[in-house]
């Protein structure tokens, strides 16, 4: 009996704790998924006061659309190499040394110098119906000169590298190529559609060059229609000789493309004048605020000084600049003492070559006192931020994926509501291989791409509002990493 | 010990089955998660494309912008009672049979006829340090007229109606009221700043005149820094005689205010001539698309077609009404069948009575064979969507808060990531008496009161993409509506 005994109480036993689980499952979920929600609910309350604390800092206090103004307005554009680059280090220098940082200082760079020259011009030259009629271009980074009476060659119309490839040289050899693949306009985030459509600036010229054309005509990257010719960089493969290229305006390259469809054999005569000049020396500028607990970890937050050479580099980059110093003056005026370091970094040569984030990354790799922690960069313009993408390696990604998600619903309240995987940006990039946790500044892209490496990127269309949510983001997003740090 | 051996076996099976829940809680867990939130994946995956599709098509196919330039450009301000408003309705009429509309009608409303008149002027007329300086001022609608010569008065500047009841009709009777109260910029929707300080506009004038003031001015509802007068409905208690009020530019309100505390006494000489005129007819726009299923339940969509006299009225409301329409080319071009009625509503009135949205929903409720399911009002401006906020009587709220939440998630990647409760709109509000689920368009709201009320409110300042990315977020939500219904 006692054995029967024991059995039964056993089972007694196994009945009453089934059926606690059973019965209870839907409480049991319940309470789990409540516990795995709310988590650092201590922390959070906290941190919502100090966040708010942030954005309405940065709505009323901030000096970044004051400093924009002045980087636009007073330096002008910024291409690396320049004397006008030069000034834009000493002038962030000065206002960085302003905000009380522990040390400032300019890190050297050598960048290459690259100068449009002063003829930039091209005219369909035999159209039957338009006669010699002008285009709307601007040279390409990176483009060399024509002759002085321009290079005068039939034009080939393209729409991506592939098709030209597929050509062969015997089409291309001694044609202008006239690569005309509109932006995606379905895309919803225009960087994306950038993206996809790329490829013919950055890449096309050297297609083409390698067929031996003499000559292209890149799509102005935008989704305006407009005439406004945007520049860019344009990389020729080693060992290719660099042929003469420029970005076309829409209106322009849709004329152009009809016009070949109409008439068949249409000439262009393109006259440029870009010299490649010497190497320079110059500078990325570093502001720091050593960390009070963790002062080897570091934060960094930054953007590229350099520009191109129209426009006066509003949205590219003078924003991102003016966002990561527009940190340092918030935590500034809260008297926020980072745990961690905190470094704004405003790299030199983002536009063409990106020899700033290459020898600041490589001096942080040498340093093996340091860790990079997390490094965020604003790098699509002044709009209204809806939160950040991030990336890095998939062992650091894995381990702080939880902690973002509950970053996200801290900021989601202010518009910042996205906070998924995706592009950081090409000057923090170059840190992923130190394991560092790398975020991207996600702003309204609807007009970034108005406005991308044309005459018209200038201070008057950044708003003022628009730029200081972007500060208060980006101050959330350090206050939350200096506060908890990395896993 | 076939007891025994029962017994055994009992436990054995419990003991696996307790196993079972203690070893795959976590797997039960995912898996209960899981299925609830892909409850309706059966639907998501078919509206997931019909969404990628309506997003497409508004980016590449809308009349919207098109349409917008129209009433903007040729037709210009369109106050209610005006003959341009008339145009608007015939343009908007045209429009509407275009798109192949089951019916399309006019509803007649009276509506107050209002008119600014010719004469607007201010100016400080004993300054010491000023001399007589002019002020920047527009006139309020509702506004009576001064006598020729003006009325001059010593200003008083309060900072709200509850400051200037406290003072009391001593302090007040033939005085001129200066409501000085600044819109809150660290709100972070520039919509609820706006509801926040509107009441000195809204009520001022009316809390003013009734302790005897001779006129007053308002500070323009803006969080922008310039001198650009804002303009916009006062309310006049019944029995209280109105007086002459404006609206005055931030800059001239801040001029006015150091004024007033460097020098104590300042009288200012406000001149208007505005103009009361007799109650017109004119008409609501009302367009119908008959359901296939359930034609009697009814979809609103809608915007107002009047605006101020100022500027163009392009995102006070023009955006609204060509985003309405812009649901109903989406629908055409797309060969969508709606299964239940959607109608368009282009309101008259909004601006300064709201005779239109108060008619309109009159007649709904005395319609018996039909039940407005649920409204749809865009007048936030025609910036990037965020989504939508939604209201309604709570019975309704809580029955459909579910099938909202999953529908956030269908159109989150686009960016509208915003669905909960809050304002709908003006004129849709009225129908929420008759159980009509609400919602209003929520956009970006940095730029809006950049220009609302004033001569900036023009088509340039409309932004294509954002426009068109208006219309899928619209056509997004009235295709679900369609689709669902509503509980």
């Amino acid at each position: 009996m006692a054995v029967i005994y024991s059995l039964l109480e056993a089972i007694k036993f196994l009945l009453l704790e089934l059926n606690f689980f059973k019965k209870n499952m839907r409480t049991i979920i319940t309470f789990l998924i409540l516990a795995v929600s709310t988590t650092v609910i201590g922390q959070t309350d906290e941190d919502g006061r100090l966040i708010r604390e942030i954005y309405s800092k940065a709505l009323t206090q901030s000096s970044s659309y004051e400093w924009l103004r002045y980087l636009c307005k007073r330096v002008g554009h910024r291409v690396s190499g320049t004397s006008s680059y030069t000034a834009a280090v000493e002038y962030t220098k000065q206002m960085l040394d302003s905000l009380g940082a522990d040390a400032v200082w300019l890190q050297p760079v050598t960048v290459p110098h690259w100068e449009r020259g002063d003829i930039e011009q091209a005219s369909i030259v035999n159209s039957k119906q338009m006669g010699n009629y002008p285009l709307s271009i601007a040279a390409l980074g990176g483009s060399t000169a024509t002759p002085k009476v321009g290079v005068t060659a039939e034009v080939v119309e393209v729409r991506s590298i592939d098709a030209l490839e597929k050509m062969g040289s015997a089409a291309i050899k001694g044609k202008i190529v006239f690569f005309n693949e509109p932006m995606d306009p379905t895309i919803i985030n225009t960087g994306h559609a950038y993206g996809k459509a790329g490829a013919q600036r950055f890449a096309g010229p050297s297609a083409a060059a390698k067929l031996g054309a003499v000559g292209a005509l890149t799509r102005s990257l935008t989704l305006k229609r407009d005439d406004v010719p945007h520049s860019g960089m344009t990389q020729f493969e080693d060992g290719v000789t660099p042929i003469p290229c420029a970005g076309i305006g829409v209106i322009s390259a849709e004329m152009l493309s009809e016009l070949i469809k109409a008439e068949g054999r249409i000439s262009v005569n393109l006259r440029l004048d870009c010299r490649k000049m010497t190497d320079k020396v110059t500078h990325n500028v570093i502001a720091e605020w050593k960390g009070s607990e963790f002062p080897n970890e570091i934060i960094v937050v930054g953007g590229h000084l350099d520009s191109w050479d129209l426009g006066e580099g509003a949205h590219d980059d003078g924003t991102g600049c003016v966002h990561a110093m527009g940190v340092l003056e918030i935590f500034k005026g809260m008297k926020i003492k980072p745990k961690r370091t905190i470094r704004c970094v405003l790299f030199a040569n983002e536009e063409n070559g990106m020899m700033g984030a290459a020898l600041y990354a490589k001096a942080a790799a040498g340093n093996t006192r340091e860790k990079h922690i997390a490094a965020i960069e604003s790098d699509g313009g002044g709009h209204t931020p809806q939160g950040f993408s991030f990336d890095g390696m998939d062992v650091v990604l894995r381990k702080n994926q939880e902690t973002l998600g509950q970053w996200r619903k801290l900021m989601a309240p202010y518009g910042a509501y996205y906070m998924d995987k995706g592009g950081s940006g090409a000057d923090v990039g170059k840190l992923q291989d130190q394991g560092t946790l790398l975020f991207g500044l996600r702003v309204d892209s609807q007009r970034y791409f108005d406005y991308h490496h044309t005459k018209n990127d200038i201070f008057e269309n950044v708003h003022k509002r628009e730029l200081e949510l972007g500060v208060a983001a980006m101050a959330s997003l350090v206050y939350l990493l200096d506060t908890y740090g990395v896993k």
